[in-house]
Formats: C-alpha cells, sequence, structure tokens
C-alpha cells in the first residue's frame, strides 16, 4: 500500500489513553495515516497489556486497540517526565486523553495549560460522563452508560430483564466521536490556526444514538420497552427459529407478506383475516400466531434452508451468524477485507479488524502492528534532541 | 450562538439519503456548519417522512434526522432534472447516498461519472454491505446487519436466543464512519486538491465495533456466547434486581468486593472460599451464587437505596434507566444538553436530540428544524440561475 497517499499524513497525535474508547479514537487516527504516538507509564502501561488472550505473552486486546501507534514510556509525576512531555506538547497537533475529569489538571496538562504551551492545539478529552456536570466524576465502564442512556432498557425480551448489547458500544461510539471532533476542528485550525478543545463521553455518544428510540417520549410520552427481535412497526420483522438456529426475516411490506406465504407453501395465509392487512397483523395476538406458523414451518429445515427458500423470493432475510461464520465469510473476509494479518515481532502472524472506512484515494492503513512498551523512546525522544546517555538514565529512574 | 464559527462553515453538502444511516452522516456535517441540502423526490420525499409519531403531521423521525439541513425535491429520471443535478454536482464539495450499489449509475451519477462533472468530489456511499463482494444486492436494514456481523449472537441471557440491540446501531454507526472518511479525504482535499471515493456499510461498521468480540476468536478459536449482562471477566459485574426495579455494578477488584460486602452488612462474604479470591469468584457457580445473594439484599430495598448504599463506598453502580428517566436527568438533560428544543412552523415547539461532541471554539449546532418538503427550491435552484418562471414549470411538471 502506498503510505504516501494517506488522507491524515503529517498529522502528529499523542495518544494518552488507555483501555477502549480512547485507543479506539487513535487507532482510527493511525489507520488514516497521522503518526500517533501512545505515551504509556514505564511501569507496565496500558492496562490493557495485562488482558487476555495473549500470544507469546502479547495481549491482543492491546494489539487491536493500538495498531499503527508508536509507544512510547513516560512517567508524568516526575519533573523530567513533565519537561518531556512539555516538549512533546509542543510539537503536537492533537492530543487525546481518556482520563478522569480533573487528572490532566493536576498532571499539570490541562486544555488551559497545554495551550499556553502550544497555543494551537486540538485537545479530545473522551469520559464516562463528560467534562462537565454532577456525574462528571463517576467512573466511565460500558454497563454504566449502557444502564444510565436507557439502552439496557430497550434491550432484552418482553417481561424479561433489561440487558446490555454484547459489544462494549458506549467506548466505540465515544473513540468515533472523538475522531469527528479532532477531525472537524482539524479543519477549521487549517483555515484559522485556532485550535480548541473537544469533550465527549460514553453516555454522549450513547444518548446521540437512541435519537429514533426516544422521539416517541418527546413526541406523545411514550417510553419504550423490550420486544426481544420484533420491531413494532411491520411483522414478520422477528427472529425465527429453524431446527439448527436462528435466522431473522424483515417484511416490511404486504407484498413481501404474499411472497413469504407463497414460499412456505401456505398461500393460505396472505387470506387470513388475522394476517391480511399490514395493520392488523402486526397488532394484537397476530405477531405471535405468525411467529408460532413460521417457526413451525421451519422446524425441519436448517437455517440455510430457510433463508434460502425466502432469499429466492426476495424477502430479506439473514442467518444470525456467530463470530466463527462472520470471521469466515466469505463477503465480510474477502470481499471488504475485514480482517487483516500482521506481522508482529513476538506474537508471529496474528490476525485483528480491519477499518470499515474504504477510501480510493487515500486508502485505510490497519496493518500495522501495535507498539511493544517503549519501542519507539529512543527515534521520538531523540528527534526532541534528548541525548542517548540521558534516556539511559531516564530509564533507570524510571522517567521513561 | 455564533453561527460564523462553526468547523465545517463554507463545506457544500449534497444529501441523497433517506433513513438513518445517511441522514445521521448529513445531521452530523449541519451541525458542525456544513450547508447540507437535502434532495428528495417531488412525491414525498424521503421515507420517513411518513414515519410516526407526528405533531401536526410533521414526523418526528423525520425532525431528528434531518435537522439543521436545506431542503430540495427533484426528479432524478427526467431529462430536466439530471441537467439540475449536474449543475448541484458542479458546485458541492461533498456528495452523499445510501441507495443500492448501482442505482446511482443507473441514474447517471456514479462516481465516474460525477468526477467528469466536478474532478475535487468527495463522494460517500453508504449501504448495507457496502459497494463490493457477494452480497453488495443484500437489503441493508439494520436487523440484517446485526444478524450477519456476530452481534446478535452475543447479546441475550445464556441459553436462550440470540438478540439484536434495541439501538439501530448498525445505521448509526455506518452514518458515523462515513463522517469520518468523509473529513478525513476534506483534510486530503485542502492539501492536495484531489478528492476521491469513499466507500462503508452497515455490516463493515458493526464488525468493525466488535473488534474486542472477536479477538478470542483469532487468538484461540474460542467463539463467544451470550452470557446477559454478566462479563465474564470479574464479578460481580453484572445487573441486580431490587424491589422496584433493576440496576448494575461493575466490581472489577477484590478491594471492590470486601467494600461492596461490608456495605451490604455481610462482612463475612469476603472470607467465604466461594467468594474470596477474584478468579474463584468470577467462575463455576460462584457467581450464581453471589447473585442470588446480592438479590436477596436488595429484594425489600429500592434501586435508589441499593445504588446510594454502594455508591457512599465508591463502588462503580447505577440504575438501569428508562428513556423517561434519561431524558429527566439533570446531568444528561441540563448538564450536557442532550435535547434541544427547536421551534418549527408547522409542528411548534419540539424537543429533539442534541449532539454529544462538545466543542469549544466551533461549537456543533443541533438546534435547527429539518427543511419541509422543497422548502429551499427557490434558493437553492435561484442560486443556480433558474428562473422563477422556469421552477414554476418545473413544479408543475413534477420535475421538482
Amino acid at each position: 500500500m502506498n503510505q504516501e497517499k494517506q488522507s491524515l499524513r503529517g498529522l502528529k497525535v499523542l495518544d494518552m489513553t488507555q483501555f477502549l474508547a480512547g485507543p479506539y479514537c487513535g487507532l482510527t487516527l493511525a489507520d488514516l495515516g497521522a503518526e500517533v504516538i501512545k505515551v504509556e507509564n514505564p511501569s507496565g502501561g496500558d492496562y490493557v497489556r495485562k488482558a487476555v488472550p495473549k500470544i507469546n505473552g502479547v495481549s491482543m486486546y492491546f494489539e487491536n486497540m493500538n495498531r499503527g501507534k508508536k509507544g512510547i514510556t513516560l512517567n508524568l509525576k516526575t519533573k523530567e517526565g513533565k519537561e518531556l512531555f512539555a516538549m512533546l506538547l509542543a510539537e503536537t497537533d492533537v492530543l487525546i486523553e481518556n482520563n478522569r475529569p480533573g487528572v490532566m489538571e493536576r498532571l499539570g496538562f490541562s486544555y488551559e495549560q497545554a495551550k499556553k504551551i502550544n497555543c494551537g492545539i486540538i485537545y479530545c478529552s473522551i469520559s464516562g460522563f463528560g467534562q462537565t456536570g454532577p456525574y462528571s466524576q463517576e467512573p466511565g465502564y460500558d454497563l454504566i452508560g449502557q444502564a444510565m442512556s436507557g439502552a439496557m432498557s430497550i434491550t432484552g425480551m418482553k417481561g424479561m430483564i433489561p440487558l446490555k448489547y454484547g459489544v462494549p458500544i458506549g467506548d466505540v461510539l465515544a473513540g468515533m466521536n472523538g475522531i469527528i471532533g479532532i477531525l472537524a476542528a482539524l479543519n477549521y485550525r487549517n483555515k484559522t490556526g485556532e485550535g480548541q478543545y473537544i469533550d465527549t463521553s460514553l453516555v454522549d455518544g450513547l444518548v446521540s444514538s437512541m435519537l429514533t428510540n426516544s422521539l416517541s417520549y418527546f413526541a406523545e410520552g411514550t417510553i419504550p420497552g423490550r420486544s426481544g427481535n420484533r420491531y413494532f412497526n411491520a411483522y414478520p420483522y422477528d427472529s425465527f427459529t429453524a431446527k439448527n438456529g436462528e435466522y431473522v426475516v424483515a417484511c416490511g411490506t404486504d407484498q413481501h407478506f404474499i411472497a413469504l406465504a407463497n414460499a412456505m407453501g401456505m398461500p393460505e395465509l396472505a387470506e387470513d383475516s388475522r394476517f391480511q392487512e399490514f395493520l392488523i397483523r402486526k397488532s394484537g395476538e397476530s405477531p405471535d400466531a405468525l411467529k408460532d406458523i413460521i417457526d413451525k414451518w421451519g422446524s425441519d429445515k436448517t437455517v440455510e434452508e430457510c433463508v434460502s427458500t425466502f432469499k429466492a423470493v426476495q424477502i430479506p432475510t439473514a442467518p444470525i451468524y456467530d463470530v466463527k461464520r462472520m470471521a469466515e465469510d466469505k463477503h465480510i473476509r474477502d470481499a471488504r477485507k475485514m480482517f487483516v494479518e500482521v506481522e508482529h515481532p513476538v506474537a508471529g502472524k496474528i490476525t485483528i479488524t480491519g477499518n470499515p472506512i474504504k477510501m480510493s484515494a487515500t486508502p485505510t492503513t490497519p496493518n500495522k502492528c501495535a507498539p511493544l512498551l517503549g519501542e519507539h523512546n529512543e527515534e521520538i525522544y531523540g528527534y526532541l534532541g534528548i541525548e542517548s546517555t540521558t534516556l539511559k538514565e531516564y530509564k533507570e529512574k524510571k522517567i521513561i
């Protein structure tokens, strides 16, 4: 891949983040060609370096979240560490951090403090609840965000407990909102020279993503509940059971339903008073009755047979893949290249998740390893003019 | 708000999208200050203008998804419509579309065709499965994306059916990936003058968001399953039942657990051989046993009492909010301003969801209405130099 042609080539980013939300922001900037320098404490670094599974001691969690970044160590609580950081700060375009609000200020590097060193800096803080407001000091776990955003209240079966989404989506959304803010701020800075502060959070991102779920409350006071895999506005739009698993069908119109009834060999369903009309079909006891019929029809068929029967008549349908089937799917893996093999100096050949943004002139490059702890100390500190004897001393003193 | 200072001020965007993923991309660009022109067919426009709930006939779904955009009508199947569109295309910076792959080419406006009219255009296609690969013609419903990405396979209770997330997250992620691609491409174009094509999809975005969920499969062949609200790597990290609802606790360490046992008045739990050690506590039958104890303790207490008892000793915990409580929460609503009142010419005062990206120099502006159908025809077509008599004729002929 031609690394010359990357959309963010030349952009310098200091990535002071750990765990998921912040690192996702940094890794995407790296995929887009920015020089992202991950700054870690010298005593072990990012907490997720310890996360399993590991290959030859290398955490696959860390690899996925930090691909394509350079890595340096720095103890920000030491005087020399603060001096080094101020030098890095003077040279950077962007800083990302996901500490609890207040921590960067106590270290001496809040936005207001950083601006004195680098007036054009774009400074992005990602946190659980944001920098302002009564919950700003609450911890930012994904489970807590999903609970307080209302997302869990609309996930799960009717009459059963609220459930979290299996994907840590609060973290991912917060990281993505950070990227959008940074890139928009970069466009503004390119025109005006002015930097700025960006404040985004897990809960903000989750609430924003729910804009279609909360509008009924604001319009008419309706509080949405849980409905399993059903969509309140059409039926059959649900998951169904075949003899070897589950699949989904999304029948939006009467035409779809007639096609479905015919495909099942039950054209009479389309004339049945419970199912004949769109509005009746999705209301009262009709969905339960129809689900029973479709599940009974599928009970002696495989998921593949059910899906191909419905696909043949243009009904939107799909198998419910597990992670293995997704990872081995010819479309996702081969055509869309959503997984990338990387040669790691310690772990050997590993597979990580690729980038979802396919760009024609400046392709995203999710095909590089994450850094070993302190791997780029000599390069980055050398660039700042620090002598190698000083670096050696700093390393012994655990400053880097 | 000072609309002069917006990060994307001056950027022109043609938004050829409907439903959710594409419009979310356009609305965020509008929140950032771009002039986003939504192009709709003259016979009814965006399909979600029909979506309930409505206030005075105005769809709140449409309002949320199209705030801050200008609106024009255009029939792209007519000769005059194509001529008008070519004129719009020549003036724009960005085009967003979420038609099924191939539709724009048949209309005469694929990226390759559009580039001949505007060589620097940034052209973003958002679809269900992407522009390439065997499933590219499959319909792009969120339910289908959640099924095929593997996301449903890891959402739900152990031993029960896979469940979708209640939020149409495939759409939201695709829209956000579109924005990131567009803004990165804009940065590249600012430097080189070169535009490009961006291809992203619901399934690509979902797969990318699952990078921490799929790494065990690539590292060791493990297929992750469903575990309700439990996290496999620590306990108690789950939801619990109080007398009036559910709440979550995220106890990551032994210290947290000792604090929890003391707070419940059961310090002996921290000495119990089933719970004493982190690794034992999260394994075998210990989580079930511990959940029973915590649920029994909470059975005569309200969610608020349970949460405040644990918060008092610094244990990460939260109530599970429904949409009403989220919408009325002092932090989310008042401090973070995640809901915005807008004065609509037909619907009156309405509340829509705000923007999660808080920027200091160029605040996001989610505080404007969506356009009425064809509201800005005179302004936009007038700007192209089309006479008002011609516009009147075109309107009668349903060209606009």
